[in-house]
């Protein structure tokens, strides 16, 4: 079982990085790109005995303690067998 | 229209973020994650007037020559409305 936690910069705080890579992108000619926006994406591979329910308490919980500054950034996440 | 690029090492490659991670994540009393890996996370708000396939094409082309580094790390993507 494998969960997927996604966390991003919340819409409303400015990533230089990302406006970093658009900058980028356009000036190597890619075309069609209107904004960038980066963020950090974990893959946690969960133990086989864990229960549905219980694992996605525990990853919501990292998620939120641990994986995200609640602060600045949002996350969201997906389970998948 | 927007792209998600999702980012990773190769799985042969090692990922000692990733691990920093895990071995805090057990120090903290976190149960039943076996592994941890990061990779970096793109979203890529594109024009809405690129037609699908063009937009797939500009995408995988963007993930494939500036957003990963095909020596060590391996890409995947999606595209919703």
């Amino acid at each position: 079982m494998k969960a997927y936690v996604y966390v991003t910069l919340k819409s409303t705080v400015l990533d230089p990085q990302g406006k970093t890579i658009h900058g980028a992108l356009r000036k190597m000619n890619y075309r069609g790109v209107g904004d960038v926006r980066q963020g950090k994406y974990f893959v946690l591979s969960l133990e086989p005995n864990l229960g549905r329910e219980t694992a996605k308490a525990e990853v919501e919980r990292i998620a939120r303690e641990v994986l995200t500054n609640p602060v600045i950034e949002e996350f969201s996440y997906k389970i998948e067998d």
